[in-house]
């Protein structure tokens, strides 16, 4: 049985939505839900025009041999600075503030509501720069950097702080920890990288930036090459840093007991 | 401009499938589409029997006074079948093996379309339980509990192996870690639990299950209660078990230096 228009367009964004980034064929949703390949683009240009008139994304036609349609991470920057600014009140709420000028956002990168959102983010600042993964260092960034690999549809990798057996054989460099200042070792597994891929770097938290700088330092002992840096929130009271080139999504100052943060780079 | 109803039930979609588990009210689409609400109640028809005849997942309608429309983890068991199958297949390569016994698993969980799938089959078992918050721990496990609690709509603890400043004021427990035998300590931010919650424990590798006995009694030391323990893979060569009452996604067993894997609970 062919369907109606209404459910054949819903099935596909529900499909496009499930894997974004990824790029299906028209033939793919022709066979799928038994419609000539001419209604599918109708649909799709339908989609486009949904996506449009709510600002609330993008669909792309890829076009050549491989082409086909896909979700394109993207917010309006209405939409980002609403949420960005929400974040940064909840946020700037004096029982997070944590003696030795640290402040509580765990709850925030652990809520899928606001995780899904800034990796959407990070990932549309990013989409054009042909990323083969994304990496990240546990703990709290796990999650930003997995929601920022799902848009960009490439695998997350996790570099570890201890040498666990279960990873296999790694590859390990010293880094100066931000928050210490001590000599700290990082490690991760031999096959998680291809040699000559493409990395994007995503982290809670920028201080000093020796974390960072040490995922760049591990990236090229994989022959790969680091092309861009996002961090979720940037210490601009820590004046000297590490690392130069990053986007962060919100900005943190810091004052005595007074933290104030605000969205960065919209 | 009103829109017309294709665009309306694409609009519907997206905004049920960002936020699964979530209940919207009737009036919200009726204001943010600009449409009667008796037209709202006909495309919410329409997206039931999408989803119904492609069997991609259930919306529920939720009746009286805080009620609404949502989109329900649910996938059939065909589906659940072909892709736990597929990742017991993945698992079973022979270069997976770790001398001393240990899997690599980590790639599948840190790839979002599987964790994605995974976190939804676990969200699928509980759903009905009420859930107030997943809990997992440190490192593996986060994409699992962040993804099932993403289709559960609630908040994800994860409970650390050192106490960090960055957490603020922690509750720990000691526990006997599965992998060494050995007695370790975690600890949990004392704000990320409220008392009389109920939690359901995520964890990605049950050997022993030391690791998830501990995350029982820390969950008790919160005056909270663990209404469910799922795990990605349980290691069955291991017979004796620290907890008997657990939902495993797959199943795997030793013998030698072969490793076998299959989907489990179906």
């Amino acid at each position: 049985m062919s369907m109606k228009r209404n459910m054949r367009v819903g099935a596909i964004l529900k499909t496009l939505m499930d894997y974004p980034g990824e790029i299906f064929t028209l033939n793919y949703f022709s066979e799928r839900l038994k419609a000539a390949k001419s209604s599918i683009s109708e649909d799709i240009v339908i989609l486009k025009s949904l996506f449009r008139e709510l600002n609330i994304g993008s669909i792309e036609t890829i076009t050549g041999a491989s082409g086909g349609v896909m979700v394109k991470p993207y917010k309006s920057d209405e939409d980002k600075r609403r949420l960005l600014e929400k974040i940064s009140e909840m946020l700037m709420g004096k029982e997070r503030l944590i003696p030795g000028g640290f402040l509580y956002y765990a709850d925030i990168l652990y809520q899928a509501h606001y995780v899904k959102d800034l990796g959407e983010i990070i990932a549309q600042r990013f989409v054009d720069e042909r990323i083969d993964y994304v990496m990240t260092i546990e703990t709290k960034g796990i999650t930003l950097g997995l929601m920022t690999a799902n848009y960009l549809n490439v695998p997350l990798v996790v570099a570890r702080k201890d040498n666990r057996i279960s990873e296999g054989a790694t590859i390990s460099i010293n880094y100066v920890s931000g928050s210490t200042g001590n000599l700290s070792t990082m490690y991760c597994a031999k096959r998680s990288i291809k040699r000559g891929k493409r990395v994007l770097i995503v982290d809670d938290f920028l201080r000093g930036g020796g974390t960072v700088r040490g995922m760049m330092d591990l990236v090229s002992e994989f022959e790969s090459e680091v092309v861009g840096v996002a961090v979720f929130i940037d210490n601009r009271s820590q004046k000297r840093k590490m690392v130069q080139d990053y986007y962060a999504v919100l900005a943190m100052d810091v004052a005595g007991d007074q933290i104030h943060l605000e969205p960065q780079g919209l």
